[in-house]
């Protein structure tokens, strides 16, 4: 899936949010609203009830952000503040509101959703950054006004950018730990989720809870400024840790929590009575020594940080998700501080059995996946699939896959220009009916006991056009160029990224997004640090990666080719420490939108290795299942290709692979 | 040429130094030193002196730094201080002094060198970093220690970097404008050089100063912060903006200067005495109204930044090379910082006219080149023609090309083992005889009136092993790959490098240093910030770059093969807005040491289509010069190369081209 902000959480959304482009109102007056067309809900009350707290705080402002505590990239309903306030839906947008006026800032793939959504309450402005609600914020409120916030929904540099801006102009951003808009939320405030939080089973897990505790103690002591503690924020760092899951955040299999993790004690704070006994016997919370973890409350995360840092001690933290209301109260000479924590790094690096049970979850989700296309080949032309239902259908494909769970993330299910469109999901009010005279593109994935996935593919059951074939295959040229690519250990994904754009810079195309993003065991999706972005760090072996160039023709069509890779380690002709990707997404491309004439004979054979691996890896299971028609699905769709089958076909291309075989060519 | 420190300033020393790699030494304990070899100098008695100025500022240290006060990538003799206070005379190298040691820090190719030149006053350091040089400043000076140090000589971040670690650590830094090694030097420090400092006839200039202080003061109106001046302290910064030219460096062709460019007065600090009264008519310097220039004396800089910053202004800054001696009298709230001036930005777009200039320089810097290569075919043979001899003969037939001032660096002239040493230079005590038998590799280039060149070129005048043409061959398709990628308008070089290295990493074979650096008319060979690094702008049309991919087999030979770039449009099959690289270096490879075989199709036909630019635009010059013997060695040296000319010839390779042509590939 291409991710929205192009990061795991939303720090990236502001810095990336306009790069898949079209922003074609732009001159327009942005903060002027048509609004005779809403259809929203009437924000007046809790806009009034706002207020009243701003005013008990002497705030002249108050900023609402769309995250979570933990930075989240998914929020539960009960995170679900600036919707609430605003009555607009959509996952991005950050609010303000004043004693006037209110406004919300959003990128340009809501600002139809946010026009229809908000009342006339609401001001909409389409250019999103801190630079832009700073500079709105100083011609709304007087020199000295206060502007108020809530530390839990800031990270660090969010509030370090609102606060610098701020000062140089004379107004105060004040920390408010209580949230202002939960007040007024009141009971009808979604209530926090009461779910167990459970253990994985054994088998499901790569290493034992303990063994993971040990192995970032010993980190902890190399490190040279010998932190005591690792402050885990991010919710995937503490279900990583413990081997635990719950259900709190869609698509997400986490539950609210933090973790201290010290020299001499595992504190983690989640709410006590979610955990069965077994539960707490897995944990070994009845005791107190090192390797026994203590259950402390969510909410007192803050008071024992600080009271913590009472003693002689060093708090390591992953700054890019740790939230400002956590930082303010650890003392700047006791914190280590990095990107991510030693947590988020271990866990972007699969050991070898999180690396068999990632595989295995992929080769069940290509059954499902492959179901579907070959039902969706049956259907199309009968005229009775539509997006949303073909959204439904692969999810039950999926939901008959072994140690499932649930979807990944929103499934994306797009049919001809909607396709082109970032984020599209089909809802079942609004979607488009699949044809055989368009493309269709579907982005899913699934979170399995042993493994989340991720893969998209772009199909055409008509004939289509030329230069569809075309931008099909360069966006598979890119998908395979990457994949093959063979790098120096420890190379950043940013460096080498262009692999994946080449063929299609080549006739003058591109696409607006990022390349490819981390993926985890039964965790996110989108799993940082791992990826093709600036922020991402280099790759190792171990590291799971998707590969994922697209075209985007506005108004026509979309093409996305997604795979998630493993990172491996590379045989080279001379000695040296280089990796490459093992592509694990086991689903066939569309034959029919190959042109086979636009591949080199190195990525000819390319495909069909990886054909053959599909062939080898998939076929018996579905042989095992029974699912014979599908198999021959799969036969048909990964006979070997050759030059031959290029509308070119000629003589010539015959002679080329065997010409280039006597030349010694390493096809 | 590979920069040293793959930055033209110094500030990137320290990261890079150990790109090169071959730290042997590491396990050695770092800083004992066996000075039983010396055959330095004595440093006793201005160790002694310094301490003396030390204990007068009550220091507990003083840090030497290797730069000017402009951030040079070379200094005039009048800054060689360090050099004159250790008696190390290599390029690169921080030293402290404290009351009772003193301790130099260099990078590994500067190692054995050290160790020679210096005497048992200093300690030698092996890991060069501020955060090394503060933990050892940390084990010698005591809490409440105060370090000194000259804030001229030292950048924003590296004093910043100082700054935060000594205050955590309970040091004080302590700027002090005066110069303590020059006091001790006194008047055996060379003077300040007092050469002319002359305007560049108007052949030669892209624009008239006027219309460039135009542009930029149209910039800054634009600016959003609305600067009131812009603080010119880099020294190609001044010579750029006025066409102003002199020697104080070498292989640089600038003067000690800094420009005050306020909106209505534009302010040349400089030696007034180095002006004729020509030159002072040029610069319409008896006037006193926004468009004449104002002479003020070099050294009322820091005077005169402070008078100015009283009134109601905004002075505009580049960070990356300002000193920290400017920077900390100007007040926060008076800045506006930006990684580079709006001089940087502007001067590195060459208009057509600065285009046409440095094209026209490199096809006589080409024919002095080719000179040097078809004597060298003819004389290596006879064993009469070593490393040193041949860089001082490079230099003649450069001397002979019209508007020559001298080489833009320090010729690279290496022959076999020598040239996998990073920036070996022979010396005409220390050098190696060229031989058919080795490979040899020259890295030179000019300084003409109408442009600065730089190209490298590797050869062998014998029977190459199998593993150099290979290696040859991979960094050539390096070099062709990148010239003529492709690529989106604004991309950034660093995710485009990894092009010219992906032939060698298919193989486990890579290179430790950058891939190219921006290049001036008549002023940097590394001119910043254009290029393919980390803090590199984005390309844009107009740029010039050098793409110099290399193999160096430590021991056993080196290899680089370099050209300068021109950014060009690339006209693309769909609409959009695409560059691509016009080579505009035009001397031949060595066809000895290319294995067609390894060639794809279009890398063959880019290689001829390059071959026959170079005929036709140096050709005729030679035929003009009556130069037939190096006419004739271009013809036989840029036959344009074929499949058959492999030594794996065969049918199959006619077959392959013509097949591929049927096909339809773009070849």
């Amino acid at each position: 899936m291409a991710q929205a902000c192009w990061g795991c959480y939303p720090w990236l959304v502001l810095i990336c949010a306009c790069a898949w482009g079209h922003p074609k109102s732009l001159n327009q007056r942005e903060d002027v609203r048509n609004c005779s067309t809403i259809t929203a809900v009437n924000t007046t009350a809790q806009l009034t009830a706002l207020r009243e707290q701003m005013l008990t705080q002497n705030l002249s402002a108050y900023i609402i952000p769309d995250t979570d505590a933990h930075m989240s990239e998914y929020i539960g309903e009960c995170d679900q503040r600036r919707a609430w306030i605003t009555g607009f839906i959509g996952s991005a947008g950050i609010a303000v509101v004043t004693e006037r006026k209110a406004a919300l800032w959003t990128d340009s793939r809501y600002w139809t959703q946010a026009e229809r959504q908000m009342d006339c309450n609401w001001e909409l402005h389409k250019e999103v950054s801190t630079g832009h609600i700073v500079t709105w914020l100083l011609t709304e409120i007087p020199v000295g006004g206060r502007v108020g916030f809530d530390p839990f929904l800031f990270s660090i540099d969010s509030w370090e950018s609102y606060d610098v801006a701020l000062q140089d102009a004379d107004r105060e951003l004040v920390s408010i730990t209580v949230n202002l808009v939960d007040l007024v939320w009141g009971s009808e405030r979604p209530p926090l989720p009461n779910a167990p939080i459970y253990a994985l089973q054994e088998a499901f897990a790569g290493s034992t809870w303990q063994e993971k505790v040990s192995n970032i103690r010993s980190q902890m002591q190399k490190h040279h400024e010998r932190p005591t503690a690792v402050l885990l924020s991010a919710l995937d760092e503490t279900a990583w840790l413990f081997n635990l899951r719950s259900s709190d955040i869609p698509y997400n299999p986490f539950f609210y929590s933090y973790t201290l993790l010290t020299d001499s004690s595992i504190r983690l704070f989640a709410n006590k009575s979610r955990f069965s006994s077994e539960t707490l016997q897995y944990l070994n919370s009845s005791c107190n020594s090192s390797m026994c973890v203590q259950l402390e409350d969510y909410s007192q995360i803050r008071d024992s940080i600080q009271a913590y840092t009472s003693g002689d001690v060093k708090i390591w933290i992953g700054t890019r998700y740790t939230s400002y209301g956590l930082y303010e109260v650890i003392p700047k000479e006791k914190l280590v501080e990095d990107d991510y924590s030693p947590v988020m790094i271990t866990k972007a690096v699969k050991n070898s059995r999180e690396q068999a049970l990632l595989k295995a979850s992929h080769v069940r989700d290509a059954v499902a996946v492959i179901r579907y296309l070959a039902w969706l080949e049956k259907n199309v032309p009968t005229g009775t699939v539509d997006e949303f239902s073909g959204a439904k259908r692969v999810e039950e494909f999926r939901g008959e896959e072994e140690f499932f769970s649930g979807p990944s993330f929103e499934t994306i299910s797009a049919s001809g220009l909607n396709a082109a469109l970032a984020h599209y999901s089909p809802t079942k009010e609004l979607h488009r009916k699949l044809s055989s005279d368009e493309m269709y593109l579907l982005d899913s994935g699934g979170q399995y006991w042993d493994g989340t996935t991720d893969i998209t593919r772009t199909v055409h059951w008509g004939t289509p056009s030329a230069f569809q074939k075309e931008a099909y295959t360069r966006v598979l040229i890119g998908n395979i160029d990457l994949s093959r690519l063979v790098f120096p250990a420890a190379t950043s994904g940013r460096v080498v990224e262009a692999f994946a754009r080449k063929a299609l810079w080549d006739v003058g195309l591109n696409y607006g997004h990022g390349t490819g993003h981390g993926i985890g065991n039964f965790l996110c999706v989108h799993e940082w640090p791992v990826g093709f972005q600036y922020g991402n760090i280099p790759m190792a072996e171990g590291m799971f990666t998707s590969i994922e160039p697209g075209y985007y023709q506005d108004g026509e069509f979309g093409i996305r080719l997604e795979d998630v890779a493993l990172v491996v380690e590379a045989k080279t002709k001379y000695p040296g420490t280089y990796l490459t990707f093992e592509v694990v997404s086991l689903v066939p491309y569309d034959r029919k939108l190959i042109d086979v004439s636009l591949l080199s004979p190195e990525q000819l054979q390319y495909l069909n290795r990886y054909y053959q691996a599909i062939r080898e890896k998939v076929g018996p299971e579905l042989q095992r299942r029974g699912l014979l028609e599908e198999l021959s699905w799969l036969q048909r769709h990964t006979e070997p290709l050759s030059a031959r089958a290029a509308p070119t076909t000629s003589l010539g291309s015959l002679m080329t692979v065997s010409a280039l075989a006597i030349l010694g060519w390493s096809v």
